[in-house]
């Protein structure tokens, strides 16, 4: 059986992940493929239990080193036991969020060493990058207000400054400029069905030999 | 205020660490000094939470990769948190494991990669390396006996096979080669007083100055 395509939506807060993750799932379903749709931290069993230690509690709850190894070690368990697996049996799988969130919420957020980053994600990850990177941006004021909607037990990361989620969108991009081939900056500034037309479209010319 | 010292216990399962660690703890005060006993994984409220992810569950709950970086994570909080702060104000830290504990386990026992566990060393220790190591040793056979003694939800590593404690037990003593001016390696096979004056001496001989 031919291996599945493994794709990620990147992004800071408020870029609507989720909600694309979703019609995505559904659009390439109704494309004939098996879609696994996953997000991180988490993802696994075991993973969501690391997910829990990270997203709840205070906003320093972690010094950085300690937060950026606990989402390497949750990705692994999500690799390994969930992602590994699927991509083997053939399906798609379409995580929300995955190793470059990491760098840029650790890295370029917070200051953790990018080199040691990349250490991780070549340990951790090793051959089994995303075959495609879809990389959510938008202006910094716009995605906090927009993630201000949500509430819940979850907002460590939203509370954090302003100044740290404008290095996090910088990262991002720098993330795509220094791997064209794997990651497509969208816009997702517009309207929901506008953006997930544009995400469908990167899809379609990434992969045409799959989806036709 | 002088730095405080900084003195781990390490060694594979049933060879005394913790019994001799409240020793040695209740010997140092009798010698005036300040003495933080404490031990891995946990040794702050962060870490103890991972370690209830590690030391629970089922044998192959984590890939080897997984723990290790679930061991880091949880030692770079205890060390954040308890063991610098203490030293910074001249207590002297003795750990029931450290990092060898992770090179023995993960690397020579489970087989990760030893230059990868190194690199996470560099980053999440840095300078903070302990100034003596004692590593306590004695045949596989009679600390697994010794361990057996020991009943209780965290037996998962007492249960794995009898050729990983070799693996390990010859990890600990190759740690100790490469690093003899911080280790010293203790028999452990005798009575509870003779290994005990082992320790002391040990600890006297490498800190002669501080502790006359």
């Amino acid at each position: 059986m031919a291996r599945g395509r493994f794709i990620t939506l990147e992004g800071g807060e408020g870029a609507g992940k989720s909600t694309q993750g979703k019609r995505l799932a559904a659009w390439l379903e109704g494309r004939g493929r098996k879609v696994l749709l996953t997000r991180e931290p988490g993802g696994s069993p075991g993973a969501e239990e690391i997910r829990k230690l990270l997203v709840q509690g205070a906003t320093d709850r972690w010094d950085p080193i300690t937060e950026t190894l606990l989402h390497f070690a949750a990705r692994r368990d999500h690799l390994e036991r969930v992602i590994r697996p699927a991509l083997a049996q053939g399906q798609w799988v379409l995580s929300d969020r995955f190793a470059d969130s990491t760098l840029a919420y650790q890295g370029y957020g917070h200051g953790v060493d990018r080199g040691f980053i990349a250490a991780l994600e070549r340990a951790v990850v090793g051959t089994e990058r995303p075959d495609l990177t879809l990389i959510l941006d938008l202006p910094v004021a716009l995605g906090l207000k927009r993630a201000g909607g949500r509430r819940g037990p979850e907002t460590r990361y939203e509370e954090m400054a302003q100044a740290f989620h404008e290095r996090l969108r910088q990262g991002f991009l720098d993330i795509a400029r220094q791997d064209p081939q794997r990651c497509r900056v969208i816009d997702a500034a517009g309207a929901l069905e506008a953006v997930q037309a544009k995400l469908q479209a990167a899809i379609t010319e990434k992969f045409q030999a799959d989806l036709t």
